[in-house]
């Protein structure tokens, strides 16, 4: 089966600090046109952190989208020219205070492909070491370590909310559970 | 601890068919002002569709913001003014041709709380009676039926990648093995 979509042309409606949009004019595969909405995203990582008691260290924060508090892993986009697992030992610097001697790649994801090329890149932290943690000027966060169990428990209570947390834990608990 | 901010001014950018953007002036809880580039969603339903047989029904199709062929569970944005569950029995339909006798509401997430205000609503679909499909003229699916066990490898393996399929594979699979 044909899927593919061909651009005829691309206009930028906005480009700004963490997203730009444009529209694209495709041909689909029966030689109609029609038009896609697309979110331009530079992509993020996502780190499930497991300290030495096995919990989860994970983040509180207000989220101006949504207008919810939100208990999520620590995350956020990669920089320009930055290798992702940079970028995981930066956010996870920047969130919790703590850099990861054992970082393991666990898979990558979209988040919204419908509309969003945002791919995100999880990672596993472990082995943690306390460093001085530098939050972002206008990022206000609150740190929980949060029992392994009880965040899994979390996210089928419904109490955890968002894709990537959601997505991170269970395939994180899944995948250790033989080891813990 | 005080997360909450103050919207002091908001401006549509753009308004479209799927998505709009807005940028918000918010004042933050130390008092500073920062600027939140947020794209408004109305909201989607992912169905996790399960046949007599314990497969999963599946849709391939090409995703213009990631220019890639994805294998995702059926889904789609809610339409204005419509009911959770009759948009997950359309949704289904359209991509499948089957109609759910027995549709359960698993959790809701949202897919990317950093920018997007996307809301998706996850059912379980069970006793699958087939009807007539009526795709988007717009829309190329494939549809796959894919064993249940098979798809959760699919998961772990990085085939599937795309948040909602993840997270709603995962999250049935495991409240359902007692009972498969």
């Amino acid at each position: 089966m044909d899927f593919y979509e061909t651009t005829l042309s691309s206009k930028v409606i906005y480009s700004g600090k963490i997203l730009s949009l444009r529209l694209d004019e495709v041909r689909l595969p029966n030689g109609k046109t029609s038009t896609r909405e697309i979110v331009d995203h530079p992509g993020a990582v996502a780190i499930v952190a497991l300290n030495d008691k096995n919990e989860v260290l994970m983040v509180k924060q207000y989220r101006k989208p949504v207008e919810e508090v939100l208990l999520e892993i620590p995350a956020g986009k990669v920089e320009r020219g930055e290798v992702h697992e940079a970028c995981a030992q930066r956010e996870l610097m920047e969130e919790t205070g703590f850099f990861a001697r054992n970082l393991q790649h666990i898979t990558d994801f979209y988040t919204s492909p419908g509309f969003c090329s945002e791919r995100m890149h999880l990672y596993l932290a472990r082995d943690l070491v306390k460093k001085q943690g530098q939050a972002d000027d206008d990022e206000y966060i609150q740190l929980e370590a949060v029992p392994m169990e009880e965040a899994v428990k979390k996210v089928y209570d419904g109490e955890i909310k968002d894709a990537k947390t959601i997505s991170g834990l269970l395939l994180v608990y899944s995948t250790l559970k033989g080891a813990l």
